[in-house]
C-alpha cells in the first residue's frame, strides 16, 4: 500500500509536525487580524486541517482523517495556545516558522499525492490534489480573513511550484514504480528545499504580459 | 436511534424554525449589503443550510438532508419573501431576530452532535461537528458578502461559546449513556440561555496577550 | 439514462467548450487582479470546474469527473496559456466572451440537473443543483479573489434568472416524461437567449423594497 510509505508511528509524527507548523500560520494571521482566542483556533485548525479535509471529500475518504484522528484535532489547539501566550516571540521567529512550513509543504505533497492514487485516481489528479492538500488549508486561512489568498499573489516568493515538483515527482515515481521511503522523501525534501530557496532569493512567478509594471494591490498589504 | 432525541415531528418543526431564523439573518445582510432578490435567496439558503450541508458531507450522508427534504429548501425562500417586503420592521425587531437566532443556534448544535455520533464519529468530533453545524451557515454567508465572519471577530458577544458548550453537554451525555429528550433538551436550553446572556451583558472572549489595546478594525464596521 | 441526453462525443465537446469559456473569465479576473500566473491557473480551473465538483460532492459522485477526466484538468490550462499572451485581446474581445460564458452558462444548468436527477435526487433538488453548477465555478472564483460575488450584486445584469429558467424546464421535462436531445437542447437554447437579452438589455433583478435609490457600492467597482 503506497500511503505507508514511512512506518506508520514516522507518518504519523511527521503529519503532526506538518499540522502544528500550519497551525502556527493560521493563528499568527488570526493575531494579526485581531481576532479573538475562538478566531485564533478556527483559523489554526482550518489552516491546518483545510487541505486535507478537500483531499479526503474529493477522494471519498469519509470521515476524513482531520475527523477520525483525535491528535490531528488537538495539535492545532495547541499551536493556538502557544501563539496567545507567546505571538510576539512567535513572531520574532518568523524563519523558524517559514523553515516548518516549507517542511509541511513538502511532507503534505507527498502524502497527499499519495493517497490520493491509494484511492483509485489517476497520476495527474493524484498530483494535484497533493498539491491542493499543501497549500489548501492557507487558502481556507486567507479566505476566512477576508484576504486575497497569498497563494494567488504576485508579490509572494514561489510556494505553489515548490509543491507541483514535489507532487509531481511522486506521479513519475509511481509511474516507474520506484516509490519507496527514499524516493518520497527525496520529492519531500526537493520541495522543501525549493521553498527555502524561493524565500532566500525571492523568487517570484511571471504575470501576464504586459503586466509588470502595473502595481493594482499596493505590496506593503497584510497577507 | 440517537438522532430521533424528540419526536419525528417535533424535531421537524424545530429544524424548520431553526432554518427559518438563519434564513432571516442571512437575507438581512444581503439588503445591508445591496444585494438584489437573488442574491437575498442565495445569501438565506447558504445561512440557513450550509452547517448541515458541511456536517453531512463530512460524514458521508448524501445526498445531504438540505437536497434531500423540500421543506428545508423552501423555507429560506419564505424568508426572503417575508424581509424582502418588511425588512425595515424586521430589522426593528432585531432583539426577536436575536432570540430566535439562539433557539437555532442551540437546537443545531444539539442535533449536529447527535446526528455525527449516529454516522460513526467519536466523541470529540461528534461535538465539533455539533459546533460547525451550529456556526458554519453564519461563517459561508459572510465570506460570500465578503465581510470578516462575525465568528472570528473579537467585538462581538460570545458565539461561539454558548454552541461549543451545548455540544459538549450532548457528547457528555452519550459518554455516560444518559442522552434522552430531557437531558438534550437541557443542552440546547442551556446553550440558548448561554447566548441569550451573552447578548444581554456583551461578554466577549478575550484576544492574544498585549493586543487588547490595540483595534485593527473600526468596531462600527458592518458585520 | 438521462444523463446521455446527446451523444457521448457531442456532449463531451460541449462540456469542453463550457469549461474552457468559463476558465477564460477565471483567467481574466486574475489578470485584473493582477496575480501571477499560478494564481491564473488556479482561477481558471476553479471557475471552470468548480460548480461541477460541488454538485458531484452533493451527489456523492466521487471522485468528481473534474478529477477523473483529464481534458477537464488541462481544458483550463489551455485556457490560462492563452489569456496570458494574450488577455488585452481577449478583454477587446469582452463580446465574443460572454457570448460563450452565456452558452456554458445554459448547458451547465441543463446537464447539471439532469445528472443530480440520474443520481436520484427529487426535480426540485435536481433544478437547484443545476443552477448550482451552471453558477458556482463563478462565485468561487470571486471569493477567491476577494471580490463580492458577481452573481448577488444588483448592479449586475441578470445570470442567475436564465440558468433557473433551463434547469426548470428541464425538471419539467422529467416530470412530464418528455425529455430528450430536443427538448434539453431547447432547455439550454433559450437560458442562452435570455442571458444574451439579459446582456443587451440591461435586465436587472429588483432589491428589496424602499432600497431602490441607496448605492451602497460605486457601480464602477470591478467584479
Amino acid at each position: 500500500m503506497l500511503q505507508e510509505l514511512f512506518s506508520p508511528s514516522v507518518q504519523h509524527v511527521l503529519d503532526l509536525v506538518g499540522i502544528f507548523v500550519f497551525a502556527i500560520s493560521g493563528a499568527l494571521l488570526a493575531v494579526r487580524k485581531n481576532f479573538d482566542v475562538f478566531g485564533m483556533a478556527v483559523l489554526a485548525e482550518v489552516t491546518a486541517l483545510g487541505g486535507g479535509l478537500f483531499r479526503d471529500l474529493i477522494i471519498g475518504a469519509v470521515p476524513p482523517a482531520a475527523f477520525s484522528d483525535l491528535g490531528y484535532f488537538v495539535t492545532p489547539l495547541l499551536a493556538t495556545v502557544l501563539v496567545f501566550f507567546l505571538h510576539p516571540q512567535v513572531e520574532r521567529i518568523q524563519l523558524g516558522v517559514n523553515v516548518f512550513d516549507a517542511a509541511g509543504l513538502g511532507l503534505f505533497a507527498v502524502t497527499g499525492t499519495a493517497k490520493a492514487y491509494d484511492y483509485g485516481l489517476g497520476l495527474t489528479a493524484s498530483a494535484t490534489l497533493g498539491l491542493a492538500t499543501a497549500v489548501g488549508g492557507g487558502v481556507l486561512r486567507d479566505v476566512l480573513a477576508n484576504e486575497v489568498p497569498s497563494l494567488l499573489r504576485w508579490d509572494r516568493d514561489l510556494y505553489a511550484v515548490p509543491a507541483i515538483v514535489g507532487a509531481a515527482m511522486v506521479a513519475l515515481c509511481i509511474r516507474f514504480d520506484v516509490l519507496n521511503p527514499y524516493t518520497s522523501g527525496l520529492a519531500a525534501v526537493t520541495a522543501f528545499g525549493l521553498r527555502l530557496a524561493a524565500l532566500r532569493f525571492h523568487w517570484r512567478a511571471p504575470r501576464a504580459w504586459h503586466r509588470s509594471s502595473v502595481s493594482v494591490e499596493a505590496p506593503d498589504q497584510a497577507g
